[in-house]
């Protein structure tokens, strides 16, 4: 089968690989159909230092499943799935918590022997804690919404919920990526009386609005500091979505929270120490997130998705298929592409 | 009167000082019957660089209101009251949501114009919002519990509340001192089944165990985190109460708290980035807390007092005049003496 490998920065290769088969009994086999390119795959692509045999590439995927392991129970072959980016058991306590992300038996695709998405089939392993039948067709318009579940729509929910968004509260989302974005709509969804983007691209601004923002801030940090403490009667927001996983952008995520307030982060940090600690700490704000328990949202996001009421799929603006790959994280690497979905 | 006043790290004298009097029509002056010694106040008498004229010290007291300012109508005349550590106005919008230490008329005390509560007298400003009528008198045998409700036992409650303390749950507490002892009062009030203190005082360890410590922890950095996971099954504890304030301790904080946790941090931050910026985000763990708004806690802690279920009171090992001010910091600052209470 073919298959996206990652030799260093920049050099994203489809290769044939050996097929994805079982190999532990609560595995299955998915024939991907739709993936995509991640936000945080950019950072290995700017980053990665020559590896042999390279790395597999990307966590997001729709598929079929081709094949079961002999005690999977809950899928079953011909079944339409969405997978979300860790793999998770579904049992253990935290699984019960619905912190799969912390799983004792679960971990992440494209490390070690477990493969990427971007590829043409794929082992998922804890097949039935991880996968999650859909009620569509594999050709439904709705498959780039559904692929959202898979990551970045979940992500964004998880940023909403660590930074406590609720009714009527004031909202600021760092960062204009396509988790950003998915920000802007779990907080509209949360009731979100206000909703302050810190971006400056002008197309993805136009989505953010189209998704419910109510305040645009392109001036980065003091200045956008004070342009947010402006819009919002001096204090600052309830809850700020940081969705970009630098020191600088914690740094605004902190001077922007309103004292009492919350910082839900989930950019893979790219700094050692959480900065302005006795700035947060003055003012009682929290810092909580990290990697998002999709698995826990697909139940509560996908009506919204399949009655409509959210459209996060509209943050894919480009379509490849698996040769294309590479050329998709160029664009997201230049910005020339928000995010890229695969279709097989 | 006379007033305590510190002049750099090690230097604290009691001199003669103009008396307190009313300046705003919203003020109050107490006559100051009991105050203490702040484990907070340790750190300027370790590092306060030599300043003129000297800072009026201590930020808790009981006292009997001896003036009102014309604006002022809950307090009156001779009304015993409790003094929170920070004044507040009691009407703005971050006091009616519980965060009085961010009361935008609010400030501490020992600050500019503020002066100290070691001292015979004192001027409270804010004294409608600020300072709470006590339903006792004067000598009752209380005293020393009541005098908590100025800083350490609702520091130890609003650590507990930041780090989630619920029924049933395994909880850290960091800090053997004053304020982890309260910690420890207050995750058992709110239903800990586990309580695990890390200190290695022995007088202090035998009081935790009164207040309804489990499990003691005397080891430190990853043999502390070691321990504490060894004694939760392997997942650390759910909360953890981060009662001393240095990068090391929040360190280990962050060490032992389970996967989708949370750490309240109360000890004054002396490091600038909250470390372990990764592995919390990679266990979702969530950092909250900051200087407690005391004065929303009086009232929920009060009853608990006056009816004798919890004695935060115990934690004042020695008793001192105005005179013997000096050397209570020294005791304190050499750990002979946990916490020491002021008597006029």
């Amino acid at each position: 089968m073919r298959a996206t490998v990652m030799y260093k920065a920049g050099d994203v290769r489809i290769e044939n690989v050996p097929d994805a088969t079982i190999i532990n009994s609560t595995d299955a086999v998915i024939r991907v159909t739709r993936a995509c390119i991640c936000g945080s795959d950019l950072w290995p692509y700017k980053e990665l230092p020559a590896t042999e045999p390279g790395r597999p590439m990307g966590h997001e995927a729709i598929g079929v499943v081709e094949a079961i392991g002999r005690e999977v129970r809950k899928v079953k072959a011909g079944d339409l799935v969405v997978m979300p980016f860790a793999y998770s058991d579904g049992s253990c306590e935290f699984c019960h918590e619905g912190l799969q992300t912390s799983c004792v038996h679960g971990g992440f695709f494209g490390v070690g022997v477990v493969g990427g998405a971007q590829a043409e089939a794929l082992r998922v392993p804890q097949a039935d804690g991880t996968l999650f039948s859909l009620p569509v067709r594999e050709d439904d318009a709705l498959m780039p919404s559904l692929l959202t579940l898979s990551d970045v729509m979940g992500t964004g929910h998880h940023a909403a919920r660590a930074a406590r968004v609720s009714r009527g509260k004031k909202v600021a989302v760092i960062g204009d990526g396509a988790v950003g974005l998915c920000g802007v709509i779990a907080a509209k969804r949360l009731g979100a009386e206000q909703i302050i983007l810190l971006g400056r691209h002008p197309d993805r601004i136009a989505l953010a609005k189209a998704f419910g923002t109510t305040d645009i801030v392109t001036e980065r940090a003091d200045a956008a500091v004070e342009r947010v403490r402006a819009l919002t009667g001096g204090h600052g927001v309830h809850s700020v979505l940081e969705c970009v996983g630098t020191g600088d952008a914690m740094l605004t995520a902190i001077g922007i929270c309103r004292a009492g307030g919350a910082v839900g982060r989930v950019g893979v940090p790219h700094y050692e120490g959480i900065p302005a600690a006795r700035p947060a700490f003055y003012n009682n704000v929290a810092v909580s997130g990290g990697p998002a328990p999709v698995r826990a949202y697909i139940e509560e996001l996908l009506p919204d998705i399949l009655e409509g009421r959210i459209q996060p799929g509209r943050v894919f603006d480009r379509v490849v298929g698996l040769d294309g790959v590479p050329d998709g994280y160029r664009a997201m690497n230049e910005r020339t592409a928000l995010k890229v979905m695969i279709r097989f």
